[in-house]
């Protein structure tokens, strides 16, 4: 299995300068975020998004180094994706993230609503000093995205009739949107041809809901240590994710479960045994495959480069997750 | 003293308009956010900011009706304004606010969170949507502001060393930014010249400071009926404002008493004492008065209107409140 250090090596070193500049831009003010900062920027994040940026960056410029406002739009998708993580373990009251404790846990509610705050309101801030209103538009898309697809996740909480569509639809959301429109607004960026900024657009809206639907899958398949969280936490916040949806076609049992919130002793266990036992994961692994391919096929757009051959393998990253 | 309703009769009918786009751009999509919505923007609120907005936009257009966007603008103004109010309710633990309960009160946290989550998402997008980079800046300044105050204000509670220079930075965060920006916002969409929209926004920082001074003296002043929530809160909550600040110099014995955190009883009705005895009101109406009596000057970019003297009134309105 690749690394993700070997994965993004075209862009390892902008991902160096870019942990960096973060911590700087967030820990110069205020030493009270600064500590949140330091421990969120710092807490095993595999800067997934940034590296999308950075590696379309150059894959379309044509060999020459991204710009200053290349990598700061690389920064903000970071920023964002921070603030959203923040916010969510607020709502979902999470006392854990990759293993290390979450800013609501750590500190208290108060600073992880104003971190989080602090964090979308620095990005937009950023992306308007980008000055680029195209770009403006395509990232605060993923902001009220984001918004809505919390609060799709909250409606639906323990909603055993939910369908495949309205789980794809928070995962665009929740995932997708930030990598299809910070992947585009980089080619905007780079001036490429709009058909060019569409594929890659694409390119990201399927990735990102290939990872997402892996996520999801591994919430069930993995231990808590190689997690970092509790496993099986998704179904027992309520949230019903691919594996979960498709076992409940298949052992109508789990529907009272759900409907009853777990609430007798075993509940839980017995819930994750049936998801387990059944096609769900096979079939949602099925699902991640099918839009990681194709993801795949969008990026006939771009030149080959090393950039190019990168944004190939993180495709495949995502999918070997799973196996 | 004027009631809030004749003194902004020059845009009665917008705000009316204001207050049923707001809730159904609210409450179109969620349920859940509905009742939220209707809760906020129904609970009694003045409407002070956008019809600031909407008075500086008809002051501008030379008698012309607002355009689309103008309107837009003004909404956006009370989104953002509402959003900073319900998530400063999560982080000082409110539960009431004019007189009704807040939102993480009547729902919870995981529901304030996401309903100012989801209004700041929806005014980043409504704001990218007017088209105008330099609005979009304007705004996205107000709210990096917001976070700022929110965490200068968080940094220095109970710090019986805090400045006046300091309160008034942290007041020009929290309010008069907002005021000033989406003033100077509705000036640029009106395409008039640098100079008077510069004037519009010098008006707004000094309106908005007053205007926070005014409020902060109320919490001293007001009995709880008339303010909405516990009288003497701030200080409760270790907010040192201007007339605490000023007390303290007259009466060193409240440092002990903040200091400590209240901790003992009898603690917080002696030092609201000590404040309402000391001459700290009274000489924070004046640094009200004197912010007031520099914001009409700058009204002088303006052609007569009946606009333009709801602008001065609004000024008197602020002032008289402490009267």
């Amino acid at each position: 299995m690749l690394s993700s250090t070997s994965l993004f090596a075209p862009v390892e070193s902008d991902l160096r300068l870019l942990t960096e500049n973060l911590k700087r831009l967030i820990s110069a003010r205020h030493p009270i975020l600064g500590a949140a900062a330091e421990h969120l920027f710092e807490a095993g994040g595999k800067r997934l998004r940034p590296a999308i940026v950075l590696l379309v960056s150059r894959a379309t410029l044509g060999g020459e180094e991204p710009t200053p406002r290349h990598r700061r739009l690389a920064e903000i998708t970071e920023m964002i994706h921070t603030a959203s993580l923040v916010h969510d373990d607020v709502v979902d009251e999470a006392a854990l993230r990759r293993n290390a404790p979450t800013v609501n846990s750590l500190f208290d509610n108060r600073i992880a609503v104003l971190a989080g705050d602090f964090l979308f309101a620095q990005s937009s801030w950023y992306l308007a000093n980008l000055d680029n209103l195209q770009v403006v538009k395509l990232l605060s898309e993923v902001i009220r995205d984001f918004a809505e697809g919390e609060i799709l996740q909250s409606i639906n909480r323990f909603d055993v009739e939910v369908s495949l569509e309205v789980y794809l639809d928070k995962s665009y959301y929740k995932t997708a949107s930030l990598i299809a429109n910070s992947a585009k607004a980089a080619a905007v960026l780079s001036d490429v041809s709009l058909e060019t900024a569409e594929k890659l657009y694409r390119y990201g809206r399927d990735l990102g809901l290939a990872f997402q639907i892996v996520d999801d899958i591994l919430d069930f398949t993995s231990p808590t240590e190689v997690l970092g969280k509790p496993a099986g936490s998704d179904l027992l916040s309520g949230n019903i994710t691919a594996p979960a949806l498709f076992a409940l076609e298949e052992f109508p049992g789990l529907r009272g479960l759900i409907e009853r919130e777990f609430a007798e002793n075993g509940d839980i266990e017995q819930a994750l045994a049936l998801v387990r036992q059944s096609d769900g994961v096979h079939r949602a692994r099925e699902l991640a495959q099918s839009h990681g391919k194709r993801a795949l096929q969008y990026l006939d757009c771009l030149q080959p480069s090393a950039a190019k051959d990168s944004l190939i393998d993180v495709a495949d990253y995502v999918l070997s997750r799973i196996y």
